[in-house]
Parts: structure tokens; C-alpha cells; sequence
């Protein structure tokens, strides 16, 4: 697989970012992701919903994961998501074979990218500063909803 | 906590399998799991539902978990499974405390139960022919549905 160009990483973090921005008006977790294939179409995109939908298995990654259906495999794909992937997100990556994981930024949150780089999964970290004050703001305003999201 | 007695072990695998078992005759794949609270009550049960629900996300510990809705903790809870996590389901457990799974068997897949026990998560391995003898037929059946629903 090709290194991605900054400019196409840039660019799908603005889908994920799009995904979890608006998330805070609607009182929810605001972490986006998207899933794009090996061509580079996008798959499938979603955000983070255990406050809009009580659903706890909802992440950010999962839930695009999910929008983009059944597919026969992963490879070459990249998820993009505004923030490192927690546990269960890495272990999505780790067992479906994506390929690539685009992030917007760990340090507001560092779950298991080191991990998956460890096993292969090429990893981009764009240290972006939206995404970063997106979840500081999110974090100081609702620290107990932060806590059972990553159950803490 | 203290360690988790056979017979309720067998009892709320009981539980697990009953979600395996019907989703052959559905055409889907018979995993199935539970969660148990601390007080040992259920809290959600589930399956697989790739095939009857199109979505690659529902695995069946995801599914049980989604099922129990949000919990504040998840501390003393326990995953009951027919079949050894996957790294997503795995990734799963660590990341939200799930403090124990019980597994029905592992032999016809192994996935990332000793690096659970690793990280502090009692694993209880049954070693169940019943569930093994259903995964064994499902695999002779539907090879290419399997490889998809592991990633392989």
C-alpha cells in the first residue's frame, strides 16, 4: 500500500471531523470517524451515539464500521477518526485487517494506535488542533459522560 | 471478586448457547453471549447478526453488551460467550472493565482470551463439546461466511 498524501488525510479527517462537531449541539460525544476503501471512496461514515441512541456498543469507529456494511475484506481500507481508538476500536482494527488509521489526535486520549502499529496497521497521527479543543471542550463540560464512554 | 462457581458457569453458558443455536436454522452464524451483572442477574443477551441484519458490527458479545444499554460501571460483570473473543470483542471487554468471560470453547477458534488474562480478566475456558460441535458444523457449511465474519 501506497503512504497516503497529507492533502487526501487532511481531507478525510474533514469528514470525521464534520461527523463529531456537530455532535455537541445535540448534547451527544463528539468523536467522528469514516471508513474509506483502497480507491479511495468513502464507505462509510459515523459518530459516536450512546447519549442519541443509549447505545453503548455505538463508538465512532464502529458505528462507520457498521455504515459501510458487509465487506468481503479490508484490506487497503483506512479509518479515519478524530481520536486515538480506544480498545474495543483498536481490536475492530486489529481483527477485521484495516489496513490504515488516519487520527486526528491522542492527546486529549491515547488508546491503543502503538499496539496496532505493532501489528502492522500503518498509522497517521495528525496532532490536528480542532479536533484536540473539540474534545477538551467536550471533556471539561461532561467529565462523567466522558468517564462511561471509555469506561472509566 | 470472588471465582465464579461450575454450575452457575454452565448455567449462564446455557444461556449463551440458546442464542447460538436457533440462528443456524435463520441461516446466520450461531456465536452467542451474555452479560451478567456483579448481583448475577442478566443484563443482555445477543448474537451474531451479520447475515439477518446485514451488520458487521453485531458480533455476539457486542450484541449482548448494546443489549444491556448504558451502565455506569462494569465492574464485577461478566461476558459469557459460546466462543473465544475476537480482538474486537477482546478490545471490547478490556476497554469497558468487563471484569470476567466465560468461554465456551476455543477450540475451533482462538482469539484473544490469554491476552485478556493478561490484563487482568478472569478467563474461565469450559472446554464444551456442544458448542464446539455447533461452530464445527457451521465452519463444514459456511466457510466464506466465517473467513468474513473473522476477517480472514
Amino acid at each position: 500500500m501506497e503512504p497516503i498524501d497529507p492533502v487526501t488525510a487532511r481531507a478525510w479527517l474533514a469528514t470525521a471531523l464534520a461527523e463529531a462537531r456537530t455532535r455537541l449541539e445535540e448534547g451527544g460525544i463528539p468523536i467522528g470517524a469514516a471508513l474509506y476503501g483502497a480507491d479511495g471512496n468513502l464507505l462509510g461514515r459515523g459518530h459516536n451515539r450512546r447519549v442519541q441512541d443509549g447505545d453503548p456498543s455505538a463508538h465512532a469507529e464502529t458505528a462507520a464500521f457498521r455504515a459501510a456494511g458487509r465487506q468481503r475484506s479490508y484490506r487497503g481500507t483506512t479509518m479515519v477518526t478524530t481520536l486515538s481508538p480506544c480498545w474495543y476500536c483498536s481490536g475492530l482494527v486489529r481483527q477485521f485487517g484495516i489496513s490504515r488509521v488516519v487520527i486526528g489526535e491522542a492527546a486529549t486520549f491515547r488508546g491503543g494506535h502503538d499496539w496496532l502499529a505493532a501489528h502492522g496497521v500503518e498509522i497517521v497521527l495528525l496532532d490536528d488542533p480542532e479536533c484536540a479543543a473539540t474534545m477538551r471542550e467536550f471533556v471539561a463540560r461532561h467529565p462523567r459522560l466522558w468517564s462511561e464512554d471509555i469506561g472509566d
